[in-house]
């Protein structure tokens, strides 16, 4: 898909930090890109379909939900946020800010749950060659991260996980990162400044 | 997966009479198989989770829905009643009687969406080698059969659309019927009693 937009995404673990860097990040866009569309995103969630999916999916419930029904619905709420908001942004030449996409799915049910083979299908039906141009991944321990997600109030179904299954999805991650140009890794831990600071400065030296 | 329990599918159109021919299949059963754990579900929904995300997938809306969600939200649904119910049923020896399953999505979307490739990706992701021991199509002309679903109340999302997509869906399940002996087509367009004992007559040659 050629186009003129600009598909920018943040990822990382519960807690690491990526809704707040959103809006440095968006800050730093309206300078850079003053003028130009600025499209919103989360994932999974994102329109209000996907966001009605997003809701039964992260629901804590009685019944088990297998692993490969979690990881049809968040491919399902992808489909449907990419073909019907982020490819038409695009193709209008706005910056999209996606809060998690793709990756979340290798590091968490590729990771996580050790269905690396059935997310690497998904991906490829469902997105084909269609990726990010830039992804900014914030590096944290899951037990920090996790703290943090805990003072801001309930746990979702996600997060009631176990430490292991979050240090299995940063393995992920950082391996993600390790191998491909377009991920940057940020080190979470620092003081929220530190960050901040690293997020722009990876941003100027990219875009 | 090796079992002792018995997976009979019913599929057809809108209106083929599918859920009428489902208390004659299930009389027949408790006669053939007395005292047996007897199971019904249907397609897509058979568990709350999987209702919860039929009841989305149904609904008429304004949000165009993707033909890759939606394809995605039956194979989440159908993943989550295979895994947490019909598997389990069957690993106890009862007989499951499913009102629709993977052949539907193979005439819906892989035929009236157009979707033949990704479905045939999805199924064998989802579902790898099992199948149903026993699926009964019931043929009928779309136009008949949307015809008796209109008299039945308001039609849903799918049962909305045109006449051209039920016909390729129709021919997507004459070729599957034509080419695996395990599916059986009946003429659903004769009076009630004469599909009714062609259903019967179908299970005593098979079971
Ligand atoms: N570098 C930091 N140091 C300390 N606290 C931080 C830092 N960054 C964010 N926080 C705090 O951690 C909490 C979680 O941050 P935030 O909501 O941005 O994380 P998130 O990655 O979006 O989490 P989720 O994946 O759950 O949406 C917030 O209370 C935030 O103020
Ligand atoms: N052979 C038949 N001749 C005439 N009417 C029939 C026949 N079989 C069923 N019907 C009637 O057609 C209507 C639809 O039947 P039914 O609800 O069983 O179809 P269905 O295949 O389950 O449809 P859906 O896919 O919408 O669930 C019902 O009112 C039923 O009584
Ligand atoms: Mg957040
Ligand atoms: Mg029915």
């Amino acid at each position: 898909m050629k186009h003129d937009g600009l598909f920018i995404v943040i990822e990382g673990l519960e807690g690491a930090g990526k809704s707040t860097a959103l809006s440095v990040i968006q800050q730093w866009l309206e300078q850079r890109f003053p003028g130009r569309e600025l499209v919103n995103t989360r994932e999974p969630g994102g329109t209000p379909l996907a966001e009605e999916i997003r809701a039964i999916w992260k629901a804590p419930r009685e019944e088990p939900m297998a692993p490969m029904t979690e990881l049809l619905m968040v491919y399902a709420c992808r489909a449907q946020l990419v073909e019907t908001v982020i490819k038409p942004a695009l193709a209008r030449g706005a910056v999209v800010l996606g809060d998690r996409h793709d990756l979340s799915s290798l590091a968490y049910q590729g990771g996580g749950r050790g269905l690396a083979e059935p997310v690497s299908a998904l991906s490829g039906i469902t997105l084909g060659t269609f990726k990010p141009d830039l992804t900014l991944y914030l590096d944290i321990d899951p037990a920090i991260g996790l703290e943090r997600a805990r003072q801001r109030g309930e746990l979702d179904r996600i997060e009631q996980e176990q430490l292991d299954f979050f240090q299995r999805a940063r393995q992920c991650y950082q391996s993600a990162a390790a191998e491909d140009d377009n991920i940057l890794e940020i080190d979470a831990s620092q003081p929220m400044a530190a960050v901040h600071q690293a997020i722009v400065t990876a941003l100027e030296s990219r875009l």
